[in-house]
């Protein structure tokens, strides 16, 4: 009996959480339980608050190994299990749920065990939005990238046995071995700079000069290669977001091949919720809209016009008057293609067809409003 | 009758302000204002000069009430009150007119609550030059940017706990918790490197290089991640900026769309005041100038000539020789489209009727001077 | 007879060592030596370890002999040896062979004479990967990078200069004379900020804000420099790279060489050893390979077939459905062209015909697996 | 008579000086100068040598003092001396030759009056290699990065007034008025941290949290300014540079203006004095090389070809066999034109008759060489 409400439960639970990567519920559990982690090392707070500090952790403790339960039991449903359980989202679950437990059957001391629970804020990473472009460029560009490390940590080992070699005898506490002065050198060439080992000798300052200019150097090449592969891949990914769409709008259709992959890389896809407001009368517009998927409303002087997949809007900012004639509200989720003035005056040029087509509405719609 | 008097003075203020974001005369109260307040904070100077930092302040004070009022009786007047009062402008007046005052009367000591004055810088945002274009940049770069963001701020809990582990028995003092481990962790990530609390154990300190290094890295894809979002929006706003003016050029107006287009990429405009010096005799020259608005003046031995809208000038020193024969001054005030060399030599190229017409006027000039 | 065995064991090493630049072995020896001698100047770890260390010094010294020796004979036998003599690499060989030896051979203090020790790493350098990538871009750039050193070093003079004038007589410590003051400069400028020298006047803060400012400047500058040549550098790269592997794919010989220049412009190559899975199935995908040399195998149910040089794959994910519905793996060492799913779809627009061969491809295969 | 002497000197020095921005003499005395007003400030360097100081210093004076009354004199003859004295470099020298003296005359304490040389280093400014294109990023950007820059100032003084309001009461020595706590926001907002002014109160340490992000965001929209104008400033350049050589070398002269840009683009300027190896036989080689001016001679056996002005030569290279058959060098100072690989290729494809002219030539030269 009580099995079946559990399975209900789970039943419930799977339906909410299988499908997208982390609930709401999971995020709030994440933080609660980092923040309560958090407490539970300030002694004081601690000591005021203790019950709840620890009915937080436990509680978090206790969701994310049911969730990780619950999915495993999912997967295994649909015969995925080894997939899931190997892959890297499976793991930090696993993390999640075993570490802090381990930890405290392992007879470690409660306040250090718990700390394990800052593993938890592994579980955000799948979320993050454009991780998995940040992770392309590291790939793509990871041989300069490599190089360039290389290049910085022999500056450090260099710099640090030049420093050792200077500065021994004279702050035989702070440079007096080369581990001591690694440490210098990354704090250094860094540009971090604490403070607490410095090179007092005029050649050992010297040398720590070269090195804080080097510092210098490896930080721009770093961010010039990162800085190319972002273009690239920012490219990249508009045009493959963008291309799909596309692709579907009626208005598009008629195009060849190269005219769309021409009109792609001008297009931007903007995804909205119910009921927002894309145009405001009487505000500078710069922009012409599109709808991919979904649905806007024209508020009218007098009705209201819907507009549906395919339809476009905007368009008048574009030819002539940048002053938006009436509010525009999406009704349902909906996604757009922004053609911003600039690609807007490109594309009129290259394909004069479109530009018929889009003056012909304007004009229709223009006669309407009168 | 000094109802009379007030009012006409709002009428001629308003005139002044309604218009423009900002007047001369309310800058100079803001760079006032919070001078006053600095100086308010310093003992001995206030000692010294009390009556009038007070003085200061209040006018500046009583200065962005009354020019608040003015704004919203103006904005009332056009019934676009509501509008104002809830954009950011008119929060910002609204902020810079009652933050001190509702201060004061909560009864906090007055020289906390003239601090409030800082607000009043707020002011100045809006009239930030290319504020538009860095806000563009961010909204479109959001994603990236807040995925380096999250990944900024798990580094910094995963290695403040790292640390807060391996320090907290040798420094209680200043690894006794998370929260100190936390800020050790920003000011290291962000290579700040305040050196008031450095890791001192060996495990300690190679967690620290990490977290260094980590900073470049998270430098790195930050700037990375602007400058491309730079290079695009850069590439915009000149062209919308130039599309403008370039259709309105007569020189132009006989190229079809796509050569405009094509133009338009090349021309850079230039808005200058009246009698400035654009071209000075015998110096170098690698451009040439269209005028989009406004007029210029040539002067030629003996005579002045006035060149009006759509004229072009400095096409000689593109045609050979490179030392300006004259000088030329703008005599009012004028928008021009600069032509660089390198441009200019292409536009020749892809448009060889554009040249002929150059050269033609070249040599009509040239026959001229003779 | 003992002179047979060195002889043999030369020719085995040499036939070993002269080929690559670096072999593994050469690395390990690097690392060890680098480490013992770091372990060195640690004094209670020497005591406790001073045999090991000792012996693990000399085993790296002698190895990194008898290579330079062998490389010698190598290229001497070649008539090389002037030429691999002076080369960089020659050098470093020799000053890894001779430095500590010289030095201890002057009777400098062994535990001084061992630091040299550490210009072994520089063996490292020509194994770098993209190294070649970073010099070109140092010395492309060079001319810009220069400038702003030049401003760099005229910004720590003035400074410093100034600082000295202003804080001289508040801290005759600190900035007690103008290098002591350069020394501050360069650790500010730098954004370095030990704090062991700061200034205390109001003026001298000014100064000292004013100098971090020109140091966001310098970096930026020096990025920017950067970032523009990696750009290029990267492009030109990928170019070269492909380009030799593209013309040798069948599929492409049809191609005029404007049309190839075209596909190199879209290509990245990628070098997978063998037994590597390249496509899971049931995985997305977003690109399609080409295979440049080497082979690779399609697990189709029942059968696997071997697809050899020229032939492509993963085309499928391209036209229309993103799941792979076969694992792909190498069977030897192997180059592959990917082609992203943006390009892809350019490349159909402009090379019609090849479209069609892919697809004609296409359709056999999805016949086949039928 | 010996008016004689000194007019003839004049003479002489003149005809050195006047036509370079700065001579080697110059550069060595700025150098001398700036020294010896060092060593001026080290209190023990000084006792022990002040004869050679002083020595040092006063000829350098007297030199510039010298060299800007030549230049006076020069300009005056050609009647451009209003022009040069208010040029900047005319000013610069009037400062390099009249601060010290004024100084001096002024009765300041001499050892502080030499300070003043420090100004010596200006004359350097004009002969940094690309300063030029430095500043014409700078202008061109100076929108964004001025904004940028009013930001930071806002971040500053907002920051500043927060940490005053919240660390006063505990830490009154250093957040003691508003001015200290500007001098903390700038060093922390620059990410310097010296750590000689550190919040301790836990809002005060997230206000600055807070302040060392936004630093690493103002760092990342400056650099991205800077980045993006430079790429484009930098492509300008080469195309300037090359495009005066390109027109001028016989071997492009059969080419239409639009081939001419398009090639243009391609090549790379490069200056050799004479005697320089351009081409070492046995060499790995990827480019080609134009003589736009100056001879080069080619090191064929037996016998040795010179190369002039239009010639080209290392083609081989990029036709087949990659290593260099033959060493090239200069003869005279040479400007050659370099045609990277990659660019070749795309050349060729784009104008057979030039792959065609270049192939003929290749054979002939293979023929000869045989």
């Amino acid at each position: 009996m009580s099995k079946r409400l559990v399975l209900s439960a789970l039943a419930r639970f799977t339906a909410k959480t299988a499908g997208r990567n982390m609930t709401k519920a999971a995020y709030a559990a994440v933080a609660a339980g980092v923040a309560a982690m958090v407490v539970l090392t300030v002694a004081p707070a601690y000591e005021a608050a203790h019950h709840w500090v620890d009915a937080v952790l436990w509680t978090c403790l206790v969701y994310f190994v049911f969730e990780w339960l619950v999915r495993l039991r999912h997967m295994a449903g649909q015969g995925r299990l080894s997939l899931y359980a190997l892959s890297s989202s499976g793991v930090v679950d696993a993390i999640g749920a075993l570490a802090v437990p381990a930890a405290l059957l392992a007879g470690i001391e409660p306040r250090t065990a718990w700390l394990l629970s800052i593993l938890w804020v592994l579980k955000v990473v799948p979320g993050i939005p454009g991780l998995r472009q940040l992770r392309r460029v590291l790939v793509l560009e990871s041989g300069p990238l490599l190089s360039v490390l290389v290049i910085f940590l022999m500056v450090v080992f260099l710099a640090s046995v030049a420093e050792y070699f200077l500065e021994r005898d004279v702050q035989p506490a702070t440079f007096g071995s080369v581990p001591a002065a690694l440490w210098w050198a990354v704090v250094t060439l860094t540009t971090t700079g604490y403070g607490d080992v410095v090179p007092i000798t005029p050649l050992g300052r010297m040398v720590a000069a070269l090195v804080m200019i080097s510092g210098l150097g490896v930080f721009g090449l770093w961010t010039g290669i990162l800085a190319t592969g972002f273009a690239a891949e920012t490219r990249r990914d508009n045009f493959l977001k963008t291309w799909e769409t596309v692709s579907k709008v009626p208005f598009f259709a008629t195009l060849g091949p190269a005219a769309i992959a021409d009109v792609t890389h001008m297009l931007r896809t903007m995804d909205l919720p119910a009921r927002t407001m894309i145009i405001r009368k009487g505000q500078q517009g710069d922009c012409m809209y599109f709808i991919a998927n979904g649905e806007a409303e024209v508020e009218l002087p007098g009705k209201k016009v819907a507009l549906g997949e395919g339809a476009f809007f905007g368009e008048m900012a574009l030819l002539g008057n940048n002053v938006r004639g009436a509010n525009v509200t999406t009704t349902k989720v909906t996604r757009l293609l922004v053609l911003d003035l600039v690609d807007f005056r490109l594309l009129m040029a290259r394909h004069p067809d479109l530009a018929e087509t889009i003056d012909a509405e304007a004009q229709r719609r223009a006669q309407e409003n009168k």
